[in-house]
């Protein structure tokens, strides 16, 4: 089974490694992949799709969120950073199943619009929004975080090897281990996810370095650096994603190299949170480490677009640099051909095999004109929205068409806003 | 004449110089401006709008664009400075009225469709745009450039009043003195520019202080900084509107402010561009300095959006300043109250007599959702981009329905990309 998208106006994407813009392209999807493009033989009984009028991008990859956060989305939002945090703990101490799982379709409603097609959550009750993405038919990567602050993390691991095993053969959720960070997790616990990691061979996924607090208090009591204190633990392994990294030295850059880990960028948050630092992007990029990016939650963004967050990735760099050297290819290439691997994924590409995760944007969007090969990528890094996302599919299968279900999902979103308020109305200012 | 904007969800504006917001609204327009809040006698023969569904708020003001430099967007965009500069200079000695109409078309229609209802324009052929601006029915300040490496100032202040005197009494336009910046206009220009300015009480709009270079510049060549050069020749006054300062010393901020001079914040230019530096928000709020938040031109950001401007000038001062001192509120005046200010208008507030400048929201949009009085403002200004607008009002008339107006102009822009794409095809890469 599957689809002839037919007679793209522009297909834009990594072929072969190399970022490729075909004018007029016809691509086929079979049984959730790429299956070549150009019709030929692979049409036979395909459904067709009219692409005209449309560009054929790679859906994009949130590589680091907390969806269920819509639930504090504008939330004594402005406050500063200890009341704000000491509000979101008293509302997170009271959770339950159905408020994450109605927070976490809010959000996901909010991705699929905006053409995001898988995303890397950390968050309680991963459970209640692994249901909401087999619901919608988008992929992610998912599982109880270790916070020693919050959770016993005994009853983490239990949770886990239950998540783990539940969904080990699930096409579209991927479990891995979410770990808190190093200043609220345990010496014990972290070698204990080491064991868990090369036991059930699941990635690690750790805020790392975000604050200069953080990094102070690790070096105080452990003499060393994040990073090196992670790496002394046995924890630095191309299994380990490391999110923010605004403060981080270039020794521990090395460490991180040279081990194959992965590294996720979320400019917004961390202007907005006014964390400050500098995330070496370049250096991390001459190095061969693998970059994607994410938009953290609805709480700290406090919008889930990756259209804007592929701009932010830019502008910050380019702010921090004093130069133009990060360039429009480097943050499209971040969050989508790399934002797969970091999953574990082919995908982001349009080479036979890649997973058929793939968005249709309206090639008459306003936002994109004059459109051009030669200013295609640009238009869609700067200058576009995820308003002008019209279709989007996942593992072949057409998850949202915004003719057919704009105004029922919008109905939903409001819906479920209202439990949110509903929910969250005693914690109110 | 006049519109009663019935049962809006919310209205969020300035009254009294108070940021509020009102459930359940009703505002009454008349003749152009707001008459006032609540049904009463004024609702007489007006037409109803039914604002159900939807959040009433100020239009945005742009203070800051070239609108025209659609016809630059992404073209040769991430190539370094020097070489993008070029490669735009060689396109702009071909210019004429059509195309400079075209592509200030393109962008109106962008800026209309996100909620701007009045800009600061600064580009050549003032004349071609300003019939574009009065088809549409929004707001401008506009008037040709004075940049001697480019044009004879003779014939600039030729045009310029030509220029102002068509456009005195327009309620639409407002002719400005625009000049380029300090390093590509001459001393004998500037002291002409201020004696203009004063016979013809005319605001004069200038880039300044942008880049270290042209600070280096100035600072070798005079001996002085930008801002106290400007001085030293009588320039700087209450009519005067300093764009960019991103390199401006701390001594220089209190000549501003002692002579109650306008400034403009671009930082999605800045960052895009590279320029880095500072702009000093807080200071300048401390000095009791007006200030102004534009996107500048779709070559150097590439949207037109004001919402994601907002936003980003948040996060580019909480980022430099390393706290979260800037808040929702200030950009949110900056952009509505504070932008009509610098145009000369009564404008961004909802107290009888303010110019009827309004825009609709879906409050229904995902993106605004969970939705209350206490996220209202966060909402907007962290979470929507442009493409939750559904109704722009200026000067009291109607001038965007989306419902109405969102098909006919989006064919609109693609026609005039079109235009675009054919003028500049010789000049691609």
């Amino acid at each position: 089974m599957g689809y002839v998208l037919k007679d793209c106006d522009y297909a834009i994407s990594w072929i072969n490694d190399e970022l490729r813009i075909i004018k007029n392209a016809t691509v086929v999807i079979e049984d959730g992949l790429i299956a070549g493009i150009g019709e030929g033989a692979y049409s036979r009984g395909f459904e067709n799709i009219d692409c005209k009028d449309h560009i054929l991008m790679p859906g994009l990859v949130n590589a680091h969120t907390h969806t269920p956060m819509s639930l504090f989305r504008g939330f004594f939002d402005d406050a500063e950073l200890p009341l704000w945090l000491s509000k979101i703990w008293n509302v997170e101490r009271e959770l339950n199943h159905n408020i994450v799982s109605a927070a976490s379709e809010l959000s996901i409603i909010e991705m699929i619009m905006s053409g995001t097609t898988a995303f890397t959550d950390q968050y309680f009750y991963p459970q209640a929004t692994a249901e909401v993405v087999l619901k919608y038919g988008l992929r992610a990567a998912l599982g109880p975080p270790f916070m020693d602050t919050m959770r016993d993390p005994k009853q983490v691991e239990n949770e886990l090897r239950n998540f783990a095993s539940e969904y080990a053969s699930s096409q579209l959720i991927r479990p891995i281990i979410n770990v808190h960070s190093v200043y609220t997790v345990g010496r014990d616990t972290l070698l204990r996810i080491k064991e868990l990691s090369d036991e059930l061979n699941l990635p690690i996924h750790i805020h790392a370095s975000e604050t200069r607090d953080e990094v102070y208090e690790i070096k105080s009591k452990h003499g060393v650096f994040p990073v090196e204190y992670l790496n002394a633990l046995g924890l630095i392994s191309s299994n380990l994603q490391l999110v923010h990294l605004g403060w981080v030295t270039n020794w521990e850059l090395g460490i991180i190299a040279k081990a194959g880990a992965k590294v996720i960028h979320a400019p917004t948050s961390n202007m907005k949170l006014a964390t400050a630092g500098h995330f070496p992007m370049r250096e991390l990029m001459d190095m061969g480490v693998i970059i994607g990016i994410g938009t953290d939650g609805p709480a700290s963004n406090n919008s889930l677009d990756m259209f804007r967050e592929m701009k932010m990735a830019v502008l910050l760099q380019r702010h921090s640099y004093w130069d133009v050297g990060i360039k429009a290819h480097h943050v499209f290439r971040a969050a989508t051909i790399n934002g797969y691997t970091i999953l574990g994924l082919r995908g982001g590409c349009l080479d036979r095999g890649c997973v058929a995760d793939v968005v249709l944007l309206d090639s008459k969007n306003p936002q994109l004109q004059p459109l051009r090969t030669d200013n295609l990528l640009s238009n869609i890094v700067y200058s576009v929205d995820g308003s002008s996302v019209d279709l989007v599919l996942v593992n072949g299968r057409l998850i949202y068409e915004k003719s057919r279900d704009y105004y029922a999902l919008r109905e939903r979103a409001v819906r479920l806003g209202k439990e949110i308020n509903e929910f969250i109305g005693r914690f109110l200012p």
